[in-house]
Protein backbone atom coordinates (compact mmCIF):
# COMPACT_ATOMS: atom_id res chain seq x y z
CA UNK A 1 0.00 0.00 0.00
CA UNK A 2 1.27 3.63 -1.19
CA UNK A 3 1.53 6.31 1.30
CA UNK A 4 1.87 10.16 0.90
CA UNK A 5 4.34 11.39 3.52
CA UNK A 6 4.26 15.11 4.48
CA UNK A 7 8.24 15.77 5.11
CA UNK A 8 9.39 19.18 6.13
CA UNK A 9 12.89 17.64 7.23
CA UNK A 10 11.78 17.47 11.04
CA UNK A 11 12.15 15.94 13.92
CA UNK A 12 7.90 15.22 13.46
CA UNK A 13 7.79 14.43 10.58
CA UNK A 14 11.13 12.24 10.35
CA UNK A 15 9.11 10.58 13.35
CA UNK A 16 6.02 10.14 11.30
CA UNK A 17 7.73 9.06 8.18
CA UNK A 18 9.22 6.50 10.10
CA UNK A 19 6.15 5.10 11.57
CA UNK A 20 4.45 5.32 8.34
CA UNK A 21 7.19 2.87 7.02
CA UNK A 22 7.11 0.58 10.59
CA UNK A 23 3.49 0.17 9.35
CA UNK A 24 4.21 -1.46 5.93
CA UNK A 25 3.47 1.45 3.66
CA UNK A 26 5.55 2.00 0.38
CA UNK A 27 6.76 5.45 1.17
CA UNK A 28 6.19 8.60 -0.82
CA UNK A 29 7.38 11.52 0.85
CA UNK A 30 6.31 14.97 -0.29
CA UNK A 31 8.71 18.02 0.60
CA UNK A 32 7.17 21.42 -0.26
CA UNK A 33 9.53 24.52 -0.96
CA UNK A 34 6.90 26.96 0.06
CA UNK A 35 9.22 30.26 0.37
CA UNK A 36 10.43 29.49 3.76
CA UNK A 37 13.51 31.69 4.83
CA UNK A 38 14.57 28.38 6.63
CA UNK A 39 15.53 26.40 3.58
CA UNK A 40 18.03 24.34 5.25
CA UNK A 41 15.17 21.94 6.07
CA UNK A 42 14.46 20.84 2.49
CA UNK A 43 17.85 19.31 2.41
CA UNK A 44 17.22 17.93 6.11
CA UNK A 45 14.04 16.36 4.52
CA UNK A 46 16.25 14.47 1.72
CA UNK A 47 18.56 12.74 3.99
CA UNK A 48 15.99 11.65 5.65
CA UNK A 49 14.54 10.39 2.43
CA UNK A 50 17.15 8.60 1.60
CA UNK A 51 17.92 7.09 5.14
CA UNK A 52 14.49 5.42 5.36
CA UNK A 53 14.81 4.46 1.35
CA UNK A 54 11.90 5.80 0.31
CA UNK A 55 10.36 5.07 -3.17
CA UNK A 56 10.25 8.81 -4.10
CA UNK A 57 10.74 11.83 -2.62
CA UNK A 58 9.41 14.73 -4.18
CA UNK A 59 10.09 18.54 -3.53
CA UNK A 60 7.08 20.77 -4.71
CA UNK A 61 6.96 24.35 -5.21
CA UNK A 62 4.35 26.52 -3.87
CA UNK A 63 5.53 29.95 -2.51
CA UNK A 64 3.58 30.90 -0.01
CA UNK A 65 5.97 33.75 0.66
CA UNK A 66 3.39 35.58 -2.14
CA UNK A 67 0.91 35.97 0.12
CA UNK A 68 3.65 36.55 3.05
CA UNK A 69 1.87 37.09 6.93
CA UNK A 70 4.08 34.79 8.87
CA UNK A 71 7.26 35.25 10.27
CA UNK A 72 8.45 32.03 8.24
CA UNK A 73 8.25 33.35 4.79
CA UNK A 74 7.90 37.45 5.21
CA UNK A 75 11.05 39.62 6.40
CA UNK A 76 9.30 39.18 10.09
CA UNK A 77 12.02 38.71 12.86
CA UNK A 78 11.75 34.98 14.17
CA UNK A 79 10.74 35.38 17.92
CA UNK A 80 13.41 34.20 20.45
CA UNK A 81 13.97 33.45 23.87
CA UNK A 82 10.06 33.13 24.65
CA UNK A 83 8.35 31.61 27.38
CA UNK A 84 7.42 28.06 26.69
CA UNK A 85 4.86 28.75 28.77
CA UNK A 86 3.57 31.05 26.92
CA UNK A 87 4.16 29.91 23.30
CA UNK A 88 0.52 27.63 23.21
CA UNK A 89 -1.55 30.77 24.53
CA UNK A 90 -1.92 32.34 20.87
CA UNK A 91 -1.47 31.98 17.51
CA UNK A 92 2.43 32.57 17.01
CA UNK A 93 3.81 35.12 14.39
CA UNK A 94 5.49 31.50 12.85
CA UNK A 95 1.82 30.42 11.46
CA UNK A 96 1.72 30.26 8.27
CA UNK A 97 -1.90 31.23 6.87
CA UNK A 98 -3.61 27.58 5.78
CA UNK A 99 -0.16 25.84 5.65
CA UNK A 100 -1.74 22.37 6.51
CA UNK A 101 -4.43 22.88 4.33
CA UNK A 102 -2.76 23.93 1.14
CA UNK A 103 -0.09 21.06 2.33
CA UNK A 104 -2.60 18.52 2.55
CA UNK A 105 -4.60 18.92 -0.66
CA UNK A 106 -1.50 19.02 -2.74
CA UNK A 107 -0.70 15.28 -0.76
CA UNK A 108 -4.19 14.23 -2.01
CA UNK A 109 -3.48 15.53 -5.30
CA UNK A 110 -0.93 13.28 -5.49
CA UNK A 111 -2.53 10.46 -3.43
CA UNK A 112 -5.00 10.56 -6.40
CA UNK A 113 -2.89 9.87 -9.05
CA UNK A 114 -0.53 7.12 -7.58
CA UNK A 115 -3.87 5.27 -6.32
CA UNK A 116 -2.91 5.76 -2.60
CA UNK A 117 -5.48 6.24 0.08
CA UNK A 118 -3.18 7.27 3.12
CA UNK A 119 -1.44 10.50 3.68
CA UNK A 120 0.60 11.00 6.69
CA UNK A 121 0.75 14.05 8.55
CA UNK A 122 3.37 15.03 11.52
CA UNK A 123 0.98 17.36 13.59
CA UNK A 124 0.63 17.55 17.01
CA UNK A 125 -1.70 19.26 19.37
CA UNK A 126 0.03 19.55 22.34
CA UNK A 127 3.38 20.78 21.82
CA UNK A 128 3.18 24.48 20.30
CA UNK A 129 -0.72 24.20 19.91
CA UNK A 130 -1.27 27.51 19.19
CA UNK A 131 -1.58 26.04 15.45
CA UNK A 132 -5.09 25.63 14.34
CA UNK A 133 -4.64 23.61 11.41
CA UNK A 134 -2.95 21.41 14.24
CA UNK A 135 -5.90 19.89 15.66
CA UNK A 136 -7.53 16.49 15.46
CA UNK A 137 -11.07 18.41 14.53
CA UNK A 138 -9.22 20.40 11.82
CA UNK A 139 -7.59 16.79 9.99
CA UNK A 140 -11.59 15.29 10.70
CA UNK A 141 -12.80 18.60 8.76
CA UNK A 142 -10.28 17.99 5.98
CA UNK A 143 -10.89 14.35 5.35
CA UNK A 144 -14.36 15.10 4.65
CA UNK A 145 -13.12 17.69 2.30
CA UNK A 146 -11.20 15.21 1.12
CA UNK A 147 -13.56 12.55 0.31
CA UNK A 148 -16.16 14.77 -0.90
CA UNK A 149 -14.20 16.31 -3.42
CA UNK A 150 -11.58 13.55 -5.28
CA UNK A 151 -12.58 10.64 -7.76
CA UNK A 152 -11.69 8.73 -5.02
CA UNK A 153 -14.18 9.58 -2.59
CA UNK A 154 -16.89 9.93 -4.93
CA UNK A 155 -15.34 6.08 -5.67
CA UNK A 156 -15.95 5.44 -1.94
CA UNK A 157 -12.16 4.91 -1.32
CA UNK A 158 -11.82 6.87 1.82
CA UNK A 159 -9.01 8.88 2.16
CA UNK A 160 -7.23 8.32 5.62
CA UNK A 161 -5.60 11.06 7.10
CA UNK A 162 -3.04 9.95 9.68
CA UNK A 163 -1.56 11.92 12.53
CA UNK A 164 0.69 9.19 14.56
CA UNK A 165 1.62 12.00 16.70
CA UNK A 166 -1.11 14.18 17.55
CA UNK A 167 -1.24 13.12 21.36
CA UNK A 168 2.48 12.61 22.10
CA UNK A 169 4.60 15.34 23.81
CA UNK A 170 7.63 16.50 21.95
CA UNK A 171 9.97 13.96 24.45
CA UNK A 172 7.68 11.07 23.65
CA UNK A 173 8.06 11.67 19.96
CA UNK A 174 11.73 11.57 20.68
CA UNK A 175 11.42 7.96 22.42
CA UNK A 176 9.42 6.87 19.65
CA UNK A 177 11.22 8.29 16.77
CA UNK A 178 14.78 6.58 18.30
CA UNK A 179 12.71 3.56 18.55
CA UNK A 180 11.97 3.36 14.80
CA UNK A 181 15.31 4.18 13.89
CA UNK A 182 15.46 7.98 13.01
CA UNK A 183 18.38 9.42 13.23
CA UNK A 184 17.96 13.12 14.63
CA UNK A 185 21.27 14.26 13.61
CA UNK A 186 20.11 14.19 10.05
CA UNK A 187 16.90 16.65 11.10
CA UNK A 188 16.27 20.35 11.04
CA UNK A 189 14.12 22.05 13.04
CA UNK A 190 15.50 25.27 13.79
CA UNK A 191 13.60 28.39 12.48
CA UNK A 192 16.31 31.01 12.25
CA UNK A 193 16.92 31.89 8.38
CA UNK A 194 20.39 32.43 9.08
CA UNK A 195 20.54 28.60 10.60
CA UNK A 196 23.04 27.01 8.46
CA UNK A 197 23.85 23.64 9.92
CA UNK A 198 23.78 25.14 13.27
CA UNK A 199 20.61 25.71 14.92
CA UNK A 200 20.21 28.93 16.90
CA UNK A 201 18.86 27.05 20.12
CA UNK A 202 16.43 30.41 20.79
CA UNK A 203 13.15 30.05 18.61
CA UNK A 204 10.18 28.21 20.30
CA UNK A 205 11.26 25.42 17.29
CA UNK A 206 14.56 25.11 18.99
CA UNK A 207 13.17 25.21 22.72
CA UNK A 208 10.85 22.94 22.34
CA UNK A 209 12.96 20.40 20.81
CA UNK A 210 15.17 20.58 23.41
CA UNK A 211 13.06 20.63 26.08
CA UNK A 212 11.67 17.35 24.00
CA UNK A 213 15.03 16.05 24.35
CA UNK A 214 15.82 17.31 28.45
CA UNK A 215 12.85 15.65 29.43
CA UNK A 216 13.19 12.37 27.34
CA UNK A 217 16.77 12.43 29.25
CA UNK A 218 18.36 11.74 25.42
CA UNK A 219 21.35 13.80 24.12
CA UNK A 220 19.92 16.27 21.36
CA UNK A 221 22.31 15.07 18.24
CA UNK A 222 21.58 18.79 16.80
CA UNK A 223 24.66 21.66 16.42
CA UNK A 224 23.87 24.77 18.28
CA UNK A 225 25.32 28.09 18.05
CA UNK A 226 27.47 28.21 20.97
CA UNK B 1 -15.22 44.05 2.56
CA UNK B 2 -12.55 42.56 0.28
CA UNK B 3 -13.48 39.30 -1.58
CA UNK B 4 -11.09 36.59 -3.17
CA UNK B 5 -12.73 35.62 -6.40
CA UNK B 6 -11.61 32.86 -8.36
CA UNK B 7 -10.97 33.87 -11.67
CA UNK B 8 -9.55 31.05 -14.42
CA UNK B 9 -10.61 33.35 -17.41
CA UNK B 10 -13.80 31.39 -18.29
CA UNK B 11 -17.21 31.99 -18.78
CA UNK B 12 -18.58 31.00 -15.42
CA UNK B 13 -15.29 32.58 -12.87
CA UNK B 14 -15.74 36.01 -14.92
CA UNK B 15 -20.14 36.02 -13.83
CA UNK B 16 -18.66 35.27 -10.57
CA UNK B 17 -16.33 38.33 -10.80
CA UNK B 18 -19.32 40.54 -11.81
CA UNK B 19 -21.85 39.00 -9.01
CA UNK B 20 -18.97 39.63 -6.47
CA UNK B 21 -18.46 43.36 -7.58
CA UNK B 22 -22.72 43.66 -7.87
CA UNK B 23 -22.64 42.48 -4.08
CA UNK B 24 -20.18 45.76 -3.70
CA UNK B 25 -17.17 43.72 -2.79
CA UNK B 26 -13.76 44.91 -3.15
CA UNK B 27 -11.83 42.88 -5.94
CA UNK B 28 -8.61 40.47 -5.13
CA UNK B 29 -9.01 37.81 -8.38
CA UNK B 30 -6.99 34.87 -7.88
CA UNK B 31 -5.52 33.05 -11.49
CA UNK B 32 -3.31 29.90 -11.19
CA UNK B 33 -0.87 29.02 -13.73
CA UNK B 34 -1.15 25.14 -12.52
CA UNK B 35 0.09 23.89 -15.97
CA UNK B 36 -2.80 23.80 -17.44
CA UNK B 37 -1.88 22.84 -21.28
CA UNK B 38 -4.62 25.66 -21.89
CA UNK B 39 -2.94 28.70 -20.63
CA UNK B 40 -4.77 31.10 -23.12
CA UNK B 41 -6.76 31.28 -20.92
CA UNK B 42 -4.53 33.19 -18.25
CA UNK B 43 -4.49 36.20 -20.49
CA UNK B 44 -8.47 35.92 -20.67
CA UNK B 45 -8.55 36.13 -16.58
CA UNK B 46 -6.31 39.32 -17.20
CA UNK B 47 -8.36 41.07 -19.68
CA UNK B 48 -11.72 40.31 -17.72
CA UNK B 49 -10.04 41.94 -14.28
CA UNK B 50 -8.91 44.69 -16.60
CA UNK B 51 -12.55 44.72 -17.32
CA UNK B 52 -14.16 45.10 -13.79
CA UNK B 53 -10.75 47.01 -12.81
CA UNK B 54 -10.11 44.91 -9.75
CA UNK B 55 -8.05 45.75 -6.86
CA UNK B 56 -5.71 43.60 -7.33
CA UNK B 57 -5.13 40.56 -9.67
CA UNK B 58 -2.44 37.84 -8.85
CA UNK B 59 -1.25 34.94 -10.88
CA UNK B 60 -0.03 32.28 -8.42
CA UNK B 61 2.34 29.42 -9.59
CA UNK B 62 1.36 25.59 -8.45
CA UNK B 63 2.24 23.35 -11.59
CA UNK B 64 0.00 20.37 -10.84
CA UNK B 65 1.00 19.05 -13.91
CA UNK B 66 3.62 16.95 -11.65
CA UNK B 67 1.05 15.13 -10.49
CA UNK B 68 -0.35 14.92 -13.83
CA UNK B 69 -3.20 12.71 -13.92
CA UNK B 70 -5.99 14.95 -16.06
CA UNK B 71 -6.43 16.06 -19.75
CA UNK B 72 -5.82 19.24 -18.67
CA UNK B 73 -2.54 18.77 -17.29
CA UNK B 74 -1.02 15.75 -18.94
CA UNK B 75 0.07 14.62 -22.40
CA UNK B 76 -3.42 12.64 -22.56
CA UNK B 77 -5.98 14.16 -25.74
CA UNK B 78 -8.51 16.23 -24.60
CA UNK B 79 -12.04 14.30 -25.49
CA UNK B 80 -13.54 15.56 -28.54
CA UNK B 81 -17.43 15.98 -29.78
CA UNK B 82 -18.87 13.84 -26.97
CA UNK B 83 -22.47 13.27 -26.48
CA UNK B 84 -23.38 15.88 -23.86
CA UNK B 85 -26.05 13.28 -22.29
CA UNK B 86 -23.04 11.30 -21.79
CA UNK B 87 -20.85 14.03 -19.83
CA UNK B 88 -22.53 13.77 -16.31
CA UNK B 89 -22.23 10.49 -15.94
CA UNK B 90 -18.60 9.83 -14.94
CA UNK B 91 -16.17 11.92 -13.94
CA UNK B 92 -14.27 13.23 -16.92
CA UNK B 93 -10.59 12.91 -17.81
CA UNK B 94 -10.25 16.88 -17.72
CA UNK B 95 -11.15 16.61 -14.02
CA UNK B 96 -7.73 17.58 -12.20
CA UNK B 97 -6.85 15.75 -9.10
CA UNK B 98 -7.81 17.88 -5.91
CA UNK B 99 -7.78 21.08 -8.12
CA UNK B 100 -10.54 23.13 -6.45
CA UNK B 101 -9.25 21.82 -2.76
CA UNK B 102 -5.60 23.35 -4.02
CA UNK B 103 -7.25 26.24 -5.06
CA UNK B 104 -9.19 27.22 -2.59
CA UNK B 105 -6.76 26.51 0.05
CA UNK B 106 -4.55 28.67 -1.61
CA UNK B 107 -7.41 31.76 -1.67
CA UNK B 108 -7.73 30.76 1.87
CA UNK B 109 -4.30 31.65 2.42
CA UNK B 110 -4.19 35.32 0.25
CA UNK B 111 -7.95 36.00 2.60
CA UNK B 112 -5.96 35.51 6.32
CA UNK B 113 -3.10 37.67 4.80
CA UNK B 114 -5.70 40.33 3.48
CA UNK B 115 -8.02 40.16 6.23
CA UNK B 116 -10.74 39.11 3.93
CA UNK B 117 -13.30 36.54 5.22
CA UNK B 118 -15.29 36.06 1.47
CA UNK B 119 -14.38 33.67 -1.18
CA UNK B 120 -16.16 33.46 -4.47
CA UNK B 121 -15.54 30.35 -6.41
CA UNK B 122 -17.73 30.12 -10.10
CA UNK B 123 -18.50 25.67 -9.53
CA UNK B 124 -21.73 24.30 -10.34
CA UNK B 125 -23.44 21.46 -9.27
CA UNK B 126 -25.78 21.30 -12.66
CA UNK B 127 -24.14 20.87 -16.32
CA UNK B 128 -20.94 19.11 -16.01
CA UNK B 129 -21.92 17.88 -12.79
CA UNK B 130 -18.75 14.63 -12.89
CA UNK B 131 -16.62 16.99 -11.36
CA UNK B 132 -16.65 15.81 -7.13
CA UNK B 133 -15.33 19.30 -6.18
CA UNK B 134 -18.19 21.16 -7.52
CA UNK B 135 -20.93 20.09 -5.80
CA UNK B 136 -22.55 21.88 -2.31
CA UNK B 137 -21.52 19.10 0.08
CA UNK B 138 -17.73 19.68 -0.91
CA UNK B 139 -18.08 23.48 -0.74
CA UNK B 140 -19.63 23.10 3.10
CA UNK B 141 -16.83 20.89 3.85
CA UNK B 142 -14.35 23.32 3.09
CA UNK B 143 -16.06 25.83 4.72
CA UNK B 144 -15.71 23.55 7.78
CA UNK B 145 -12.04 23.36 7.10
CA UNK B 146 -11.13 26.85 6.52
CA UNK B 147 -13.16 27.43 9.77
CA UNK B 148 -10.93 25.21 11.65
CA UNK B 149 -7.73 25.96 9.98
CA UNK B 150 -7.13 29.54 10.16
CA UNK B 151 -6.48 32.30 12.72
CA UNK B 152 -9.74 33.59 11.47
CA UNK B 153 -11.65 30.78 12.06
CA UNK B 154 -9.76 30.16 15.49
CA UNK B 155 -11.26 34.12 16.31
CA UNK B 156 -14.79 33.06 15.16
CA UNK B 157 -14.86 35.41 12.14
CA UNK B 158 -15.89 32.93 9.90
CA UNK B 159 -14.62 32.17 6.07
CA UNK B 160 -17.62 32.01 3.51
CA UNK B 161 -17.13 30.06 0.35
CA UNK B 162 -19.67 32.00 -1.87
CA UNK B 163 -20.57 30.06 -4.74
CA UNK B 164 -23.59 32.36 -6.58
CA UNK B 165 -23.81 30.02 -9.66
CA UNK B 166 -23.71 26.85 -8.33
CA UNK B 167 -27.70 25.82 -9.13
CA UNK B 168 -27.76 28.01 -12.19
CA UNK B 169 -27.55 25.90 -15.45
CA UNK B 170 -25.34 27.46 -18.24
CA UNK B 171 -27.93 29.27 -20.22
CA UNK B 172 -28.69 31.29 -16.89
CA UNK B 173 -25.17 32.12 -16.08
CA UNK B 174 -24.75 33.40 -19.95
CA UNK B 175 -27.87 35.73 -18.95
CA UNK B 176 -26.68 36.48 -15.39
CA UNK B 177 -23.47 37.50 -16.71
CA UNK B 178 -24.78 39.88 -19.20
CA UNK B 179 -27.18 41.61 -16.96
CA UNK B 180 -23.84 42.13 -14.80
CA UNK B 181 -21.80 43.55 -17.64
CA UNK B 182 -19.48 40.29 -18.48
CA UNK B 183 -18.12 40.80 -21.89
CA UNK B 184 -17.91 37.33 -22.99
CA UNK B 185 -15.48 38.26 -26.15
CA UNK B 186 -13.06 38.52 -23.50
CA UNK B 187 -13.00 34.96 -21.69
CA UNK B 188 -11.65 32.01 -22.53
CA UNK B 189 -13.47 28.67 -22.46
CA UNK B 190 -11.89 25.94 -24.43
CA UNK B 191 -9.23 23.22 -23.14
CA UNK B 192 -7.80 22.39 -26.07
CA UNK B 193 -4.20 23.26 -25.74
CA UNK B 194 -3.92 24.22 -29.42
CA UNK B 195 -5.92 27.01 -28.84
CA UNK B 196 -4.79 30.37 -29.65
CA UNK B 197 -7.93 32.66 -29.83
CA UNK B 198 -9.63 30.27 -32.07
CA UNK B 199 -11.97 27.57 -30.01
CA UNK B 200 -11.62 24.14 -31.05
CA UNK B 201 -15.82 23.91 -30.94
CA UNK B 202 -15.58 20.19 -29.93
CA UNK B 203 -14.03 19.60 -26.17
CA UNK B 204 -16.67 19.54 -23.43
CA UNK B 205 -16.35 22.96 -22.18
CA UNK B 206 -16.66 24.29 -25.79
CA UNK B 207 -19.60 21.92 -26.18
CA UNK B 208 -21.54 23.21 -22.90
CA UNK B 209 -20.60 27.28 -23.58
CA UNK B 210 -22.23 26.29 -27.21
CA UNK B 211 -25.53 24.71 -25.74
CA UNK B 212 -25.74 27.46 -23.00
CA UNK B 213 -25.94 30.27 -25.24
CA UNK B 214 -27.97 28.41 -27.74
CA UNK B 215 -30.10 27.46 -25.26
CA UNK B 216 -30.15 31.11 -23.96
CA UNK B 217 -30.83 32.46 -27.60
CA UNK B 218 -28.11 34.94 -27.27
CA UNK B 219 -24.96 34.35 -30.01
CA UNK B 220 -21.52 33.47 -28.65
CA UNK B 221 -19.25 36.19 -29.45
CA UNK B 222 -16.02 34.19 -28.89
CA UNK B 223 -14.31 33.09 -32.01
CA UNK B 224 -14.34 29.08 -33.37
CA UNK B 225 -12.74 27.31 -36.21
CA UNK B 226 -14.68 26.77 -38.87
Amino acid sequence: MKAIVLLSGGLDSSTTLAVAKKQGYELYALTFRYGQRHQWEIEAAGRIAGHFQVTEHRIFDVDLSRFGGSALTADIEVPKDRDLEEIPRDIPITYVPARNTIFLSLALAWAEVLGARDIFIGVNALDYSGYPDCRPEFIEAFERTADLGTRAGVEGKKIKIHTPLIHLNKAQIIKKGLELGVDFSLTSTCYDPSFKGEACGKCDACLLRLKGFAEAGIRDPGKYRT
